[in-house]
């Protein structure tokens, strides 16, 4: 299920930067995928994240974002992971305003699932 | 500690699969342990991290979960870690009802402590 | 931004072993990193971690953890991701006591911001 809420935490489900239904990257950063592209992708995971806050929260104006967990697939001596995470926080930042600055953990994974470069976790809350 | 509260929120310590105090399985999934193990292995971790939920929440009955952390002990080009998550997510279900809804990231590691293939990570509460 | 909290839950960003603006260390536990330097990196998390929590909370005295999780960036044959966070637990229980007791999941990953060995992110709540 998308998302499930405890007191007023809304806890949503891992995130993969899907558009149209399609996966819009696969592999590992620093091997087969650029910091760049990395990057889009993440903007795409916080977009499908925050089209899940919407609908659990019912109202973009009342979506506010508490912590978000990015993980990127990459390789053992890819240090970029928080410009990858920056990304995503740039775009809930521009969509939310002050509502969309969150507490943050960017970490480097061995994997993804179906072998994408990026996930993103996000508790949010309603305002 | 096996479980920490805050507010209504119930977060369990992270699980191995152990039964009768041994681990039932070691090693990196998509390399020295096949996808149907990892199933039964997350099976295992998710009967533990019930088994934690009713002890902190006195009941079986009133377990609700809320959220899932699925860490898959996996190679780089290994991208099923869902249907690893998804034998755990089964189970919890099928005890739980609808109290088990959950929502869930799956995500591949380097390694896990004790080399376990698997481990699981609860946020639940009391109905 | 350092916190961001969600009814009592105070959600801090991950930490990394900082001093004076300096990364402590850099690189892979089980390759480049041993353990007891590790564990020593773990404790300089901690610390940062817990100095953001004192600053959420405004009182040493009033910080309570809830949930710890603890990245180790490591090889895939590394096993002991408990004993590093061990490090980390013990120094928080050493500081606060009973307070200081927490739910907590080890895990190992591919790699960390900066090349760091060690990530830990916290969520705690004020008494």
């Amino acid at each position: 299920m998308p998302h499930r809420t405890v007191g007023s935490a809304i806890h949503l489900s891992g995130q993969l930067p899907y558009r149209d239904g399609e996966l819009l990257g696969q592999g590992v950063v620093g091997r087969d995928v650029e910091l760049e592209a990395a990057q889009e992708l993440a903007r795409h995971a916080a977009l499908n994240a925050l089209a899940a806050a919407v609908q659990a929260v019912g109202d973009l104006d009342r979506v506010r974002i508490v912590q978000m967990l990015v993980f990127v697939a990459s390789t053992p001596d890819f240090g970029e992971q928080s410009q990858v995470a920056n990304a995503a926080s740039e775009l809930l930042i521009e969509v939310l305003g002050e509502n969309g600055r969150h507490a943050r953990t960017a970490i480097g994974v061995a994997g993804l699932p179906l072998n994408s470069p990026v996930e993103i976790q996000i508790i949010c809350t309603a305002v």
